[in-house]
């Protein structure tokens, strides 16, 4: 089981950006602990980030190749690209929002998601926890996939 | 560490209401899982479910002394209720805002929650695996918190 | 055939509230003149009121396994129920939404139903008179249903 | 007792046109049924049919002489004719709205009538069947305002 | 000089039409009262009334090259016809907009007007008085373009 | 004279709840203030509270018969209930709107009142205070509606 | 025939300002046309101007018992005075609303007349020439009213 | 304790203009009253009337440090003036903002008011009533800010 | 194969209306070299022109067993007509929308288009061109479809 | 080169009103750190504050024949006054548009200028530096229009 | 002649991608049927494709001086790019807007798109044959320019 | 003391793009007037442009540890970027809006910013001088920063 954990513009900074929203861990801690769990659940993990939305969208359509799943934490991308919506549409790879903040308690822009209807489901405001949880729903989706098939 | 799941309007009829739509899983059995993983945990889990939007808010008041937590599924009244939100404001017990769907997948008037704001985070459109994701959050945010204090 | 008569919120004061906007009738006179009639059609004809949104959930959830049929006239809770409207989505009955006055001649806050999208049709401005004609809508429709099936 | 049967733009393809959401009974057949239940009823039936939103004016205009309602599927026009409102609202002759499908059930387009607000009532969503829904409600009336003169 | 005075929707109800809102004189009275008007001022005035948005828009086509000013009293038209609109910018004749009530006192759907925009001018809310007030403004307007020329 | 003051959804936890926001004193403290003016100014008066919405169309309809005027703190439901708008139209006993704190000054949702339309006046932003001038307010309104009579 | 001329904002520039928007006639040139026209109708003419909405308003009070109409170009303020309004509806005095230019062909923010709906009618775009439309507009209305008295 | 009554626009008009919805009360005579009162409660009452929008920026800003309270009712400003909204802002004296008529059930354009979310607290629809409330829960304010101090 | 080009309202002062916008070619030149290019691709074209909504209405229903395939520039009606877009639905024969100018790049009221929703596809702001390319384009999609029955 | 510093309504209590918003300094001393740098860059300065649309209107006027450049603080009538906007536009004289506090960061109702369309251009944010930085930007200006001529 | 096609983001994944909605075409055969058009009219065809909205924004100033004509297939970022608006207009080659799809018959976030109004013309909704009637297109525009010239 | 300019998409094209809007100067020329300036203040200047949102994002980053202040032209992404906004907000280096043009006397899609909410302030419609002017701000801002700590 292959999983691509995406990050999208600013996540980067993750630590050193405004804590009070988006937690004090940084992204490689936090690629630390997922790689703790992945490897309990015996899944293949990869982590990919970029600021850029044509990279992010090149990233999808690599993912349809070699991915069984994707977690996507697009950030600011979420409330204005519909270029990423049509690339999750695009791929068969089961795709996971994913929000360290609860985007629907700040401000109005950040209450509408383009990606939302297109993913199989969404995860916010759990902070680094988060990813956590997208890992194991995306577990538990592709094996319910595997079972029924 | 003691949790409420709570669930609102329809939510009896699970399993025999568009199974399409919300799974064909039924309430007693989505309950029985969630009995499982909570034993592993050590949590103390409790359910409560209601078509009454007031007979929620007394629920939420009643966890105000008795709960650690909450686990909330509020189905339709997601959408319209203020009193749901005043009775999450009004104590002092996180609240955990599940879907079983991908709301923002169907129509437009499930797209804005009135609860969200005032919720510690979302967990939207993965099935009963819902509840389970859910558990493991309000877990780890318990423990996040008691480590802080 | 078994057909539900359901009244929601302020029903009960019909013929005491507003005259010039919902007629002199009663409920107990509206449902005699219903009963005249569903006896010359043959239908056993039930009647429930309530002010309360959950209990006409659980009324509609009810009529899932004991009616063929149910005329609803929702009250209020036409613009603003989103419960109401799963509820009936959630039942396979076939339901008809019926209002006494013409709900499209008042204040803008009555011109938008959330049940009509998933309601079989709508009767709306002939006052008491209404439910006569839905008795035989209803009629009409389960007696095509049954020729068909 | 006379009235009008007047129906609107593209209703001349009843039958033909889109089954699936209008029925398969063309306009003749309609009006045979309805000239059936006028008898029984001893009401004088009239048909007309227009594409041309001046010709349903006119015929309004002059109706307000010749009968004593109208039972209108204005069709498309029903959601931009204010034309056809300000013809309802010039002539005293009492005006009943039917459509055969549930309009709200449709797309939002169809959602706002313009036509509504003057008519004595609304009917829609039973198919062929409103028609004859529409001439009981319109001798209802009119026996009500007979009695009550 | 020749000026045309156009009468759209419904205005030939005038005199037995809501009175209350367009005043007791009928379409023939007007005219007389125009034609003193016109007499004096050396006007030749025609008159024209359709239901038909259609025969309207031929008539203002027709107007091109047999009047020298338009008075356009386009009723319900005014506020949905985006091809009105388009056949006073295809032709070069003044046109001013008319209207016997005060339509910005009315319901909202007639506080927009589509042609105002393509319009010489406006005069709303003076009853038949309008149509004289129009002559005298269109008058003016042509000896003004007159004597520039 | 007799008068209910009738308390909706979270007004339970009055001085537990956000006192930041509510004011720091309980729903029986504010009931005794309320007692000693009634003494005063000669008016009997009752307390209700409920978190149902049904449950205060109840109350409302039984006030019809057994109040002079309502002293009436909707809560949350003041912004989204249309029954308790319509059970006030239906009642002929005056209606007083009361908030504890001033709405305006608060989120979008809470600046719009479906119930002031139909109430007599409102009373917000002045903490459990409110309760006394609405009091000394009805006595006013009833007293004037007395004299007149 | 006592009749007062009111000007609002910027209007005391007209002859410099824009002349393509308001023409070249300065205020004095027009209020000598206009006083030609009212004495060959018998009609004593006042006039003021000012830029402040507040001297508008008294000016508006005072003409409550010193004039019989009121001819107002209130300028800017039409679209954002719910003042000026107050104070139309507060006096008995007829009041016809006057613009040179046809704001319906300007920006957006000139469309909305907040004056229209308790303006007698309304009168645009046809320059300087619209004062003597509005002088004789008034006298014919106030004969009517004589009459009718 | 000093507290200026501070009266906007056409409120010099009152017990003249529009009884049925202001009432018959005369200016002097509401002032009158209020003496009455404010002798009984020990208050030092100024009295202050403008139609002019910066007149009444200034009495605020005056009161800044002449009045201990504000009793502000601002008529249509209420609706349109940011600058007062400013003005309140920049004084440290409570405003209490006071309507005549319950402004939610007149035109839309009177729902909003721009003062409230910087005002205490709001009193609307109880007519000259409303002044001797606003006298007393400012007393109260004071009293209860003075004991806290 | 048969192909009808099916103009709107105003299209026939083509040529000699604001041609900065619709350009110097009148409709007979148009039809002219739509004959040339239909010849050589083996098309049977026919014309028809109307300004009535109606007449248009009724054209469409023709088309219905007469031609393959329609080339529609409905005009101004484009924008407000839901009969056409009805009409299209309720023909099976495949319609491409067709306008001279670039309405995206016009005024707003131009830029929604009811009838683009169910028509084939779009060509527009290539002038009298256009005609050519949607010919080509019709010709291309009826080969392809022949080609896959 | 002649400039007039324009501010407009609560400016007079700057220093005094919500520091945090705008600054310590005080009108007199913005005013004297001007004047310093206007007499280094050769300019006349003025300088105005009113807290009366009207006298601002005035001041523009005024400005017309005797400035050469308006630097211009309107304040809270920045969002609601078109007479402001009327006046620049009717003025030949460029004016510059400053804000204190960066409006774009503040409530919603700061977010839209009535004033920006027609100024030169917007300097918002740098406190009492923006003057100086507006003097700069205006003499620039004239000096590149004076070095045009 | 040289004219760029150029394909925005997604549109390398043709042929694969939800081929119910764009076709079963891949790129490499679009441009391989292109290519044997432009041969024949004489056309030098370049083509580019990149999932990055700046480097299309590089691609459009790249052909300001390379190319006579654009074909530009904007996908996604037709309905949120202003930048790729402002590349078009700042070049002075012709750019027509092209889409496989009709996207007026899609989701709403797809029916704006802020590409059209600075583009020659739009095509849409005829699938790889689009690109084909664009060529024809942009040759009789060339064609038509060079002969004006 | 150590500022970047940042350039966003199209502005490498300046002096040869729309000069009308724009203005004639291109990039190097006013980097070489700002190099000026900044020597004289004392500061160091970086220059970068880019027509990549991602690589802009990535600018802000860098700048994060490298600049003292940040002068940020976003162009057409001022309008549309989130990323930019949170890029902005993530880093603790002060950054100023500048626009060449008025862009509140654009297009509307031009009148929100994204940016100006977290920007330190905003300066529009000097062209070219606007620059000069932002690093006497940033350097105002800068050394009052320093004075304070």
């Amino acid at each position: 089981m292959r999983v691509l954990v995406l990050n999208g513009p600013n996540l980067n900074l993750l630590g050193e950006r405004e804590p009070g929203i988006y937690g004090s861990a940084g992204l490689p801690e936090i690629e630390a602990t997922c790689a703790t769990l992945s490897d309990e659940l015996g899944v293949t993990l990869s982590f990919q980030q970029s600021n850029h939305e044509g990279a992010l969208v090149d990233a999808l359509h690599t993912a349809r190749e070699t991915q069984d799943g994707v977690i996507f934490n697009a950030g600011a991308y979420t409330h204005s690209s519909i270029a990423l919506r049509d690339a999750i549409s695009a791929i068969s790879v089961p795709v996971i929002e994913l929000h360290l903040s609860n985007t629907h308690a700040r401000e109005e822009i950040r209450h509408r998601s383009l990606i939302a209807p297109v993913a199989l489901g969404v995860i916010a405001g759990f902070g680094a926890q988060g990813y956590l949880l997208a890992i194991r729903a995306m577990v538990a989706h592709l094996e319910a996939e595997a079972a029924a098939a």
